[in-house]
């Protein structure tokens, strides 16, 4: 389905933006979904526990599909025979593939391989095998998922990176995203490019600027480490990124999904996010409840829960009374601390519902405080709450 | 829910019932459910990887939960303070709990228990910690979680025992029977008698016509092994319990679920059968399909799929043509392999989904054939399948 963005307010005070996303499919029937929006990611084409069914009732736009997992498992090729990847998964909603780099770059870390020009050289995480992904080969398996959105393949380099490698990182994602998009044939799939530079004002100018002249459906900004140590290189990344953004295309940063983090994303542009936290947390016990507690450092975190803890199990409230999903209106919390005790399936399904709707609804409260120009409020009414 | 059986129709040619089982609420509502009847397991309380949505869309009649395991996690009082076990679970339909004898006999089977005239002593598997179920203790416990149908505690002796130990252990067995009788306090709760007695004619009749003296709700036939090796055993002890029970009471036979048995019992008089098969097939990658193999020694048994197998990577059909589970509706073996070979939950999802719909699918075939008059053929039809 081809994809476009609809800013309909921007928040009187913030900036923050309020919109739409309308895909249009090949027989000419549209779906609407407003931003700022939570994409749910599906990794291996399945969200993690869920059936499509439940994680349609969490009120999702976007899914997100891992092209690195996809190629290797169960090949693109086998997507393809299948009709693509919406077909494959029973997912008639909209799909986004990332690009693979991410993976080949991060879940090889510690791993052997080698970067040129060309591509990347690594070796399969499941057999060991060789592997070489290069932007074009990462459009061309895009192409044959099928998916809605295909994302450039660019470089992502370490949080350590210095300012002479994130120059050069830049540079040479910028050819890769160009000829990513000199080979991308798939009519009905939309390519997003990626904006790179690290902490840096001016590798993040350039970065966006140079992409938008190459020209893509939407961008994202990418390279933000997602952890407590590098929230303001985050913060920083969206504010040098952004101003160069075109004010009609979506703008996404990549793999960041804790409600501290969409806040303050909103509030800095941008339109949608993705992350594994909520069905990650909810594997091993943990439910996102609404408050804040504070890291080390004392800085604000996500609030949570802990439900394979003692305490839990007698409490026959729901994981979270104002909480309106599946889980919180037909489970009490010591019902999923027997479930994480027994390790039974059931209870990471509960979680998981819990967490992904906890930020999908988060995501429509933002929504509703843009549309009204109280985000300011809305957001020191977050920060206020224990 | 007080329960009670309505023969509605006698096969002609075999005797299989078509009954009806009628739950009446305290309330005065009733809920109705077909027999032949095949009951899925949800052993800690969830039947596992399944929310009580999907196995309400496999149309099943009552559920199965194991006291043993809702004895050691959550504990009785857990669940007798979120309301009873249909509240804490979410499962408005029937629910049958066994009596937990079978687990402290097959589970500690290698293990040092000491089985006296007041109960049986023996260790959790969970902590060693010490535990002593008597028959009034199991009743204490079913009485607490609120099932809709409590068991009788029993003596499950090993299949290699002989007449004389079988002999004492249906005597036992009956004196149990009437002390759990004698402290069964739930009034919204019916109890099962447990018929024992091994291969023996003579024990099973004793057992039979001493039981039904004591007087229940329903019957069951308990001991028999659900293994290739004893098919025999199991169908003599059912001839040899049915003639005495009698025929306005449901015939229960325990822990059974192999196709071909379902099949067998149902000729020999049987109602309501369970098994945790389908579930655990399911979680090793098998799906039952229509037809039969043969084991070694040349008999009958069910047919399944391993999905794991590569050949189906990619195979687009669905598991069954012939199967109207949301499975084989909805997703192909190729997605169903790979969900299996990528250790993704939603693939024992479908597999057990498909499973329990095969064999409640199976038993609702055997409804029609026996309203028909029709046993015969369809049995012949079944063994005629390749």
């Amino acid at each position: 389905m081809k994809v476009r963005y609809e800013l309909i307010h921007k928040d009187k005070k913030t900036g923050a933006r309020y919109g739409k996303l309308i895909f249009t499919s090949s027989d000419g029937s549209t779906q609407e979904y407003e931003t700022p929006m939570f994409m749910p990611v599906g990794t291996q084409a399945t969200v993690k526990t869920l059936s499509p069914e439940q994680v349609k009732a969490t009120n999702p736009g976007i899914i997100l599909a891992n092209t690195y997992h996809l190629w290797l498992r169960p090949t693109p090729e086998i997507i393809e025979k299948a009709g693509g990847l919406h077909k494959f998964m029973n997912w008639n909603g909209p799909i986004l593939t990332d690009s693979g780099g991410y993976q080949v770059f991060s879940l090889a870390r510690n791993k052997k391989k080698d970067i040129t020009e060309e591509g990347v050289h690594f070796k399969s995480e499941i057999d060991g095998k060789k592997l070489f992904l290069t932007p074009e080969k990462s459009i061309e398996i895009q192409n044959m998922l099928d998916s809605d959105i295909a994302m450039s393949f660019d470089e992502c380099p370490p949080a350590s990176a210095d300012y002479n490698y994130l120059k050069n990182s830049v540079e040479r994602t910028l050819r890769w995203a160009k000829r990513g998009k000199k080979v991308h044939k798939n009519k009905n799939q939309n390519l997003f490019g990626i904006v790179q530079g690290g902490p840096y004002e001016d590798l993040r100018r350039f970065s966006a600027k140079e992409t938008v002249k190459i020209g893509f459906d939407g961008y994202a900004i990418g390279g933000v480490a997602n952890d407590d140590e590098c929230k303001d290189d985050m913060y920083k990344a969206i504010e040098f990124s952004n101003p160069y953004l075109p004010e009609d295309k979506v703008r996404y940063l990549m793999g960041v999904g804790e409600p501290v983090d969409l806040i303050e994303g909103v509030k800095r542009g941008v339109d949608i996010f993705d992350c594994v936290s909520p069905t990650r947390l909810a594997r091993h016990g943990n439910a996102l409840v609404p408050g804040l507690r504070k890291t080390e450092k004392g800085e604000p975190k996500e609030n949570r829960l802990n439900l394979k803890n003692a305490r839990f199990k007698d409490d026959f409230a729901p994981i979270d009374e104002t909480c309106d999903c599946y889980a919180c209106k037909n489970y009490t919390k010591a019902y999923v601390h027997h479930l994480m005790r027994c390790d039974e399936a059931f209870g990471a399904t509960l979680l998981s519902i819990h967490n992904i709707r906890f930020l999908i609804s988060l995501t429509e409260k933002m929504r509703e405080a843009i549309k009204n120009d109280e985000f300011e409020e809305f957001i020191s009414n977050f920060y206020s709450l224990k």
